[in-house]
């Protein structure tokens, strides 16, 4: 059985989304960031990182999405959630994935965890007031040079929708100016479209 | 043919160490970061973000070392570089690859690229006087809780090795106190005896 550790309103929707994709069976597990259960003993021992998501396996815990998001593609090939014969496609698919964590989720994070890399408070100020910038770049970036159109990486969807999805709910509340992203515009509506989206978001406000 | 765009120093050497481990024939372009080289026309064209490292292939670019570093283990399985009949040990690499690329080497950033998320001079020194304590805290999270040894995912070598082994180089210079991470700094001594480690410096150097 797989359990999937999540928190609404986080990054983890991008997993939780896959798995709603996938036709797995699993169960979920909601941390309630306010009172800090991703700090307590028990998750820790499961996830050292203190951080969602994770995916409980049998033979152990996954963390990081686009180490869970291809993890899932592969062990449910029906679902055809990525390119898995193509190793040039999945390695395409894996780099979109790959920035979006490293990069965009990065550059969101500067402010609600602007605490992570400065102590000064006028400095995380400083570094929020960056945010809208930072998040327009990638975005723009993403629009004009990444996205392949109708899904992130062309005809077929994959994983990578749904993390797509998930960075970009967060656009407007950094401040950037989505009117002048048509494509991911567009991709944002068509996803909340999927049942499975909205299984997902269900089970957030659940 | 494969070609291969790195720079001296910089986390691209992880995927020019896994090229000299796979067998594969490449070629390789440095870019001069000193003279903007990774902002060139002819670069961005071929990789959008101008960073390193890029994979030129048969079908186009590849970047981000966890996408690149599985990518050559995935056209290079005889090289045994990562456990490619094994989905939940090819997601654990994964996961530990993209810690590195999503934590560590931003937690590095701070230092040298702390302009990529504030403007401010003052609050940039702030993010570099807390990056000897970010680094210290993500170095000591592998060394007790990531690292399986001898090899990072265990008894096999992995592409998750040479991405180890490019992020600890940072370390001393990021002020960590090397002493207090045995495996770590074991785990770097052993990977520097290995020849394509060497070769790849080699061509650093060169």
């Amino acid at each position: 059985m797989l359990t999937f550790y999540f928190a609404p309103g986080t990054c983890a929707r991008a997993s939780l989304i896959a798995l709603e994709e996938s036709g797995l069976a699993f169960e979920t597990k909601r941390l309630d960031f306010s009172r800090g259960e991703q700090r307590s003993a028990d998750y820790l021992a499961l996830n050292p990182k203190g951080r969602v998501p994770a995916l409980g396996t049998d033979k152990g815990v996954i963390s990081e999405n686009p180490a869970i998001l291809a993890y899932i593609a592969q062990i449910a090939p029906e679902a055809r959630l990525a390119p898995l014969d193509d190793p040039f496609a999945f390695a395409r698919m894996q780099a979109f994935n790959n920035y979006l964590s490293s990069t965009v989720h990065v550059n969101h994070a500067h402010g609600p965890r602007a605490s992570r890399w400065s102590d000064d408070p006028e400095a995380q100020q400083t570094m929020k007031a960056k945010v809208r910038q930072t998040m327009t770049e990638s975005f723009h970036l993403i629009e004009e040079q990444m996205f392949e159109g109708p899904w992130v990486m062309g005809s077929a969807y994959s994983v990578a929708d749904p993390y797509l999805f998930t960075m970009f709910a967060w656009a407007e509340g950094d401040g950037v100016d989505i009117a002048r992203l048509p494509k991911l515009t567009d991709h944002f509506a068509r996803m909340r479209e999927r049942p499975a989206v909205q299984r997902a978001l269900a089970k957030e406000a659940a």
